[in-house]
């Protein structure tokens, strides 16, 4: 049984009618839901970008299209803003009741990415700045089960335990993720929230997490990002358009009929020990990496983007690209073994003498995470310098439907498993 | 006593050794901090700006001066995010010690500022995106005590009680502020991290708080935040550059030598109880502020700007803003009553089913903190029908010195004092 939709939720008489009193009697609190919705035409003509001055909005007007083959906010360029939210469903939610709020979700997420309110938003005029914002669909194995049990695919399960995790339950696992992504972190917030409110009759928010990069327009289109250790993140990856990055992130026909079109996703927290590093010299950065600092390119190389030579070695014999660098080890001879990422930092606020609360909001998505993603980890597991100063601390897995076409919803397919 | 350099600590050699050995014995980690700081050198060949795209980074380099009559940050057009950490000093730190972190963090807040790197810096390549950052600093009562107790401005304490705050000892209070401001958030929090190790030597982190905007570029400039009700939040403020605001914010001959071109500013941390805010229609919504939601003029104008007409009545005799309205509390006849207001939105992601751990940063400047905000925050207090939706949580006052040249540092007023 799916809980009803938030908006019919009983209202509390007693704290409305002292209210309604106090604002004079006016329209009735029952009556705001459907006040809310027509908001959306009022609130047209206090466009953002009508403001007295003149001046146009350069950018928080773009919009990603919500609808089509794939979901957006996998292949779309990495907005400056993430939350990440993670549901438990409720025990008594079937089938039925998560293509209810998977009905609800898609709608209200197809409004938002254009600008637009959800249908029944409470401050339409924070979704005026869509800002490239992108809402993108997760299921865990959970979720899956409730609807298509014959139709799970078999890498949708908590990954294999490796032995530098630290895993917490508070930030692993989930039956729905919901990926915000934006330009803009007024939108994130508001976009977030709106979603939350729909999900809040099927289920609890198990954990949510906040990421960030560079801003918009604060670096050239196009720069690898860094991470909080100082490092070029994700200099090697596969690259949206690409036969590789088709072949690779969108599931083909080895996958259930439901998820083609779709990808996989593993998100994982990985704390990062910045004390610890703090005490590390750049030599040994570099070579614990196996890049250059300065710009990301490989001890044997010029630029970011030169091939790794994994052959050179220093004048006193030893590999120049050290046996345990990081590059090293997430390196395959497997063409096959590569996936996508698309993380993002998180540093949160912290008292006290600790020092920090911060890392990397590792994402990646890929057909086949067993196939993919597992050999690479396993290789980072056994021997990456770089696990001396990252801890994963949360970890999960969704497999990502493909998109919706208008008047669908994400994860229809799964229905008709 | 002040505490030594942090660079200066004793390095962990067990630690060290081992990773010396992994590492092939390469620089013993002790001379890191040299190294990492004739980094900055080196990363020059490596800005963000010069990637192979060539497209010009639109606004990642732009800088605002650090020294001069006034800090930054204050008067500065806010940027898109902030991080607000408060330092409670250690017992033992002295006025001496209290010159020596000011000179540190003054020291790296100017190269910060500038898109250089920390004087040890240990990822000096994230300091290379300024972004408009600001770094402001803020005095307690505890800090000046320290050095002039004969100096102390006399509105330099905690606020008075009101019966609406809800006040935590975990968001209050606090010796020294370090406000950071950029339009990046990668670099707020980079920045935010090497000034924290500056002070970790001197004292803990009582609290630290962060807020966003609207991202730089996502609306017209000069567009009034709204705030996470919906609300336009910020229409009736003193302007920058107006004698108003010089004679309003920046401290005059009345205050205390040290202080003069400095200002006041109070942080409160004011939670939203947005589960109770959406049970709430749009009239009443707009009865509550006395402003329109669509584009904040108030109930009795047609534009944002417009001046609220207070003694205009519906058809029925009431008053059009209502005598409980938030922008006719707010509302002063006395024309020394008015402060600056620069707020972030708070967002901090949560588990369960609470719903939301939201709200605004309240962040105000004022020459004189008693004179100017307790008698707009008593009337607030009093009746304002937003105290139904709003709580202060957190709440801290500090004296912000004024700016220093080159070769200075801020604060530096105060050892003369």
């Amino acid at each position: 049984m799916g809980g009803p939709h938030p908006t019919d939720e009983p209202q509390r008489e007693g704290r409305l009618s002292r209210r309604g009193l106090l604002l004079g009697g006016g329209a009735a609190a029952g009556a705001g839901a459907a006040l809310l919705i027509g908001a959306d035409a009022l609130v047209r003509a206090a466009r953002p970008d009508a403001t007295p001055e003149g001046e146009p909005a350069p950018h928080g007007r773009d919009v990603v299209p919500f609808h089509g083959p794939h979901q957006a906010g996998i292949h779309t360029p990495p907005q400056a803003h993430a939350k990440f939210v993670s549901v438990d469903l409720a025990k008594e939610v079937d089938a039925e009741g998560v293509r209810r709020l998977l009905v609800l979700l898609s709608d209200d997420a197809a409004r938002l990415t254009q600008g637009e309110a959800a249908l029944a938003d409470s401050e339409p005029e924070l979704a005026l700045v869509p800002a490239r914002l992108t809402v993108t669909f997760g299921f865990g194995r959970g979720l899956v089960e409730r609807v298509a049990p014959d139709a799970v695919p078999s890498w949708l399960r908590p990954l294999p335990d490796f032995a530098t995790d630290r895993l917490r339950s508070e930030w692993s696992g989930g039956d729905l993720l919901v990926q915000v992504c934006a330009d803009d972190p007024v939108t994130v917030a508001h976009c977030a929230r709106m979603l939350t409110k729909d999900v809040r009759a099927f289920g609890t928010v198990r954990w949510a997490q906040d990421g960030f990069r560079r801003a918009r327009g604060s670096e050239a289109a196009g720069t690898t990002m860094r991470n909080l250790m100082g490092q070029v993140d994700g200099t090697v990856n596969l690259e949206p358009g690409t036969e590789d990055f088709d072949r690779l992130v969108w599931a083909g026909a080895d996958a259930p009929a439901w998820l083609r079109g779709g990808t996989g996703v593993v998100v994982r927290r990985i704390a990062m020990d910045l004390e610890g590093w703090d005490r590390l010299d750049r030599p040994g950065r570099e070579e614990a990496v196996g890049r250059r600092l300065s710009d990301g390119a490989p001890l044997t190389g010029e630029r970011e983007h030169d091939e790794p030579d994994f052959a050179a070695l220093t004048p006193l014999g030893f590999p120049r690209i050290a046996e345990y660098a990081h590059i090293r080890r997430a390196r395959t001879e497997n063409p096959d073994e590569r996936i996508f990422r698309r993380a993002y930092n998180y540093d949160v606020p912290v008292a006290g003498t600790a020092g920090h609360d911060a890392g990397l909001l590792f994402v990646s998505y890929q057909a086949d995470v067993e196939r993919q993603f597992v050999p690479i980890q396993r290789r980072l597991d056994e021997l990456d310098l770089l696990n001396e100063w990252v801890s994963p601390i949360g970890s999960a897995v969704f497999a990502v439907p493909p998109g919706c076409e208008e008047g669908g919803f994400v994860g229809e397919g799964l229905f008709g498993a």
